[in-house]
C-alpha cells in the first residue's frame, strides 16, 4: 500500500509507493526508450489497459474497442489507490495516513505520432472538457481535497509513454506549491484587498514586455521571476479561482491560446520536450477572492543542477523580457 | 547585470542572470559531453581559470602553477557579480535588486580521474576545511546573508565537467527552501521547545530503520518523507544550528562519515550521478536552538516528472527503509 507521508520541518505531504519501484538494485540511472510499436494507447491495444472510464466515440463502437477520438483510463500504474480509508496515525513523531486518492490518464489522440499540439483547436476543447468533467466528478469524493492536473510531453519531461497523454491525480491533501500560492495570495490581499494575480495581469497587459500572446480573456505571459528559460503562464483575464467555473465559451478560447503558445514553443525551441500544471483552487473551494487559476508551462531546456532542489534557488539562464519576445516573433500561421 | 527577482506569491527570489545565457535559439535540450582532455581544471591549465582565491599547494610552488592538491577559484561563468550595490528597486508590483553575490568553485583534486569518494578521509577533510573557511570569509561581507554550499557529481546531476569540484554561491537573500525550514523548524520549537532535526535524530536512532550509517557524533538517515530513492541526510547528533561552528575534530569523523555513505551509494547504484547540499542557518545567525544544520545527498535515478515541479509533490518509488536497509548491508571496506 502506497503511504503519504508529510515531512515534519516544512509541511510537505508526499506519496510513498513501493510498488511502482522496482527493486533497488533496479535504479543504475539510465532508462531505456519505448518502442512505438507495441503501444498501448494505439487503437487496437485497448485491452493493454484498465477499462476506460470514458471516452469520446464514434456512434455504435464499444466501450475498450477502437472507434475513439479521446480516453480517459486509470493509470496502470497508479501512485495512488482508489479504494480504503485514510487512516491518519502517527510513528512517532511522524504523520502518515494510507495513499488513498484516484490517478487517472487522458489519452488525448487516436494518433500515436500527434501531439497535443498537431491536434485542431476543437479537439483540444475536447481534452479540456474531459479533464474538467473528471475533475468534477472526482470532487464528489469527499476524501480528496485536490485534483493535479498535468502533462509531459517527451521522454525527458517525464513521459514513459510517447502517445499523447496527460494525468489527473486526485489526492487527500492540498500540494505544498498550492498551499503556498494560496496562503501567498492571501496575504497580498489582506494587504491591499486586490488579488495578486489580477494585478500581474494589469501590469503585463499594460507594459506589454513579458506578453508571449493574449485573446479576448486570456493572456500568455512569461512570469517576472521565471524560474526556468521560456516558462510560460496563462491565466484568464478576469478574476476566477476556480478552474471548474469555465463556461464552454471560454474553454474554447484558451484551448486556442493554449494552441497558439504550443506552436510558438514547437517552432522556437526544435519541439522541445515541456511540462504543464493547472493551478487551480481547492475542491472544496467554490470561489476566492485572492486566489487565480492558471496553466503553468515549463519547457525542459535546461538541466536542473542539484543546489536548486535542495535550496529552492533557481537559476534562470534567460530572462523573460528575451523569452516573450523571442516568441511574440513566432508566426503560427 | 544579472538580477534578483521575487515572485509576488510565494515570495521566491531568483536569479535572472542573462550573461550566462545564450541566444534563445541556442536552446534546444540537447546537452554535449565534454572532452576530458582539455580539462580547465587539470595540473598546467591553471591559466584557463580564474585567479586562484586559497590553494592547498606544496612548497615553494607559485600561484595558479601546478604543485596544488586543492584550489578554490571564482566561476568563470559566475551567477551573481561581486562588485555593486544591491540598489533594491520596483519594477510596478514587482522587486528586484542587482544581481550581488560570490560565486566560487572547489577544485576538490587534481586527479581528473578521482572523485570526491575516492578521495582519502584526510583529503576530504581539506576539501570540507575549504569550504568553511570559504564560507566564513564570506561572512564577513555585509551584503551576503546565506552562502549555498553544494556539489553537482555527473553530468545528469548538472555538472558541467567531469573534475570533481563542488562550488560555493553567497547571495543577499536566504534560499526559500532554508527559510521554510527555519520558520517550519521554528514553529515546531514554539510548541515543543526541542530542535525538530533532534527529535528525529533521536527517533531514528532509536527506532534504526532509517539509519544508513552512523558514528559517534554523525548520523545518516534516509528521511522519512523523502522525496527522492536513496535521499539521505547527513546529521551532527549533538545539536548545532550552524556548520561554521564545527570543530576541526568533527569535521574529520563528517568526512569520514561521507567517505563511507558516498561509496554505499557508489557501490549499491553504479556510481549514480548526486547532488548534495549544505543546509545551514543564515550568516547573521551564530546559533539558533531550533535549527540544525545537515547536509541532503541526492543521487540522480528517477527522472522527476513534470507535475513535481509544478506542484511541490514528489512521488518516490522506493521507500527510506528499504533504501536504508539496502545501504546499510553495503560493505565498504
Amino acid at each position: 500500500m502506497p503511504e503519504l507521508r508529510k515531512d515534519p520541518i516544512v509541511g510537505r505531504w508526499v506519496i510513498i509507493s513501493t510498488e511502482r519501484g522496482k527493486r533497488p538494485s533496479d535504479f543504475t540511472g539510465t532508462e531505456k526508450r519505448k518502442e512505438p510499436r507495441s503501444c498501448p494507447f494505439c487503437p487496437g491495444n485497448e485491452s493493454l489497459t484498465p477499462p476506460e472510464i470514458v471516452a469520446l466515440r464514434d456512434q455504435g463502437t464499444r466501450p475498450n474497442t477502437p472507434g475513439w477520438r479521446l480516453r480517459v483510463i486509470s493509470n496502470k500504474y497508479p501512485a495512488l489507490k482508489i479504494e480504503g480509508d485514510l487512516n491518519r496515525e502517527a510513528e512517532g513523531m511522524f504523520d502518515r495516513m494510507n495513499g488513498i486518492g484516484a490517478h487517472e490518464v487522458v489519452i488525448e489522440t487516436p494518433d500515436h505520432y500527434k501531439d497535443l499540439v498537431d491536434l485542431e483547436v476543437g479537439e483540444i476543447t475536447q481534452v479540456m472538457f474531459a479533464k474538467r468533467d473528471r475533475m468534477a466528478d472526482l470532487k464528489r469524493d469527499m476524501r480528496f481535497k485536490y485534483v493535479m492536473v498535468f502533462k509531459n510531453q517527451g521522454e525527458a519531461a517525464g513521459a514513459s509513454l510517447e502517445h499523447s497523454h496527460s494525468q489527473l491525480i486526485a489526492t487527500p491533501v492540498v500540494p505544498k506549491r498550492v498551499q503556498e500560492e494560496i496562503e501567498g495570495s492571501q496575504k497580498y490581499f489582506n494587504y491591499k484587498e486586490r488579488c495578486v494575480f489580477c494585478d500581474i495581469i494589469r501590469q503585463e497587459l499594460g507594459s506589454g514586455i513579458r506578453v508571449v500572446a493574449e485573446s479576448e480573456d486570456f493572456a500568455a505571459v512569461t512570469p517576472f521571476a521565471s524560474r526556468f528559460p521560456f516558462e510560460i503562464w496563462l491565466l484568464p483575464k478576469k478574476h476566477e479561482s476556480n478552474f471548474l467555473n469555465i463556461s464552454d465559451r471560454l474553454m474554447e478560447e484558451y484551448s486556442r491560446l493554449l494552441k497558439t503558445v504550443l506552436t510558438k514553443l514547437k517552432l522556437a525551441l526544435s519541439d522541445p520536450p515541456y511540462n504543464y500544471v493547472l493551478h487551480t483552487d481547492t475542491l472544496s473551494t467554490i470561489a476566492r477572492e485572492q486566489y487565480h487559476w492558471h496553466l503553468e508551462i515549463i519547457p525542459k531546456l535546461s538541466r536542473v543542477a542539484g543546489f536548486e532542489w535542495g535550496t529552492g534557488f533557481y537559476i534562470n539562464p534567460v530572462s523573460p523580457e528575451d523569452a516573450s519576445a523571442y516568441l511574440r516573433e513566432i508566426e503560427t500561421k
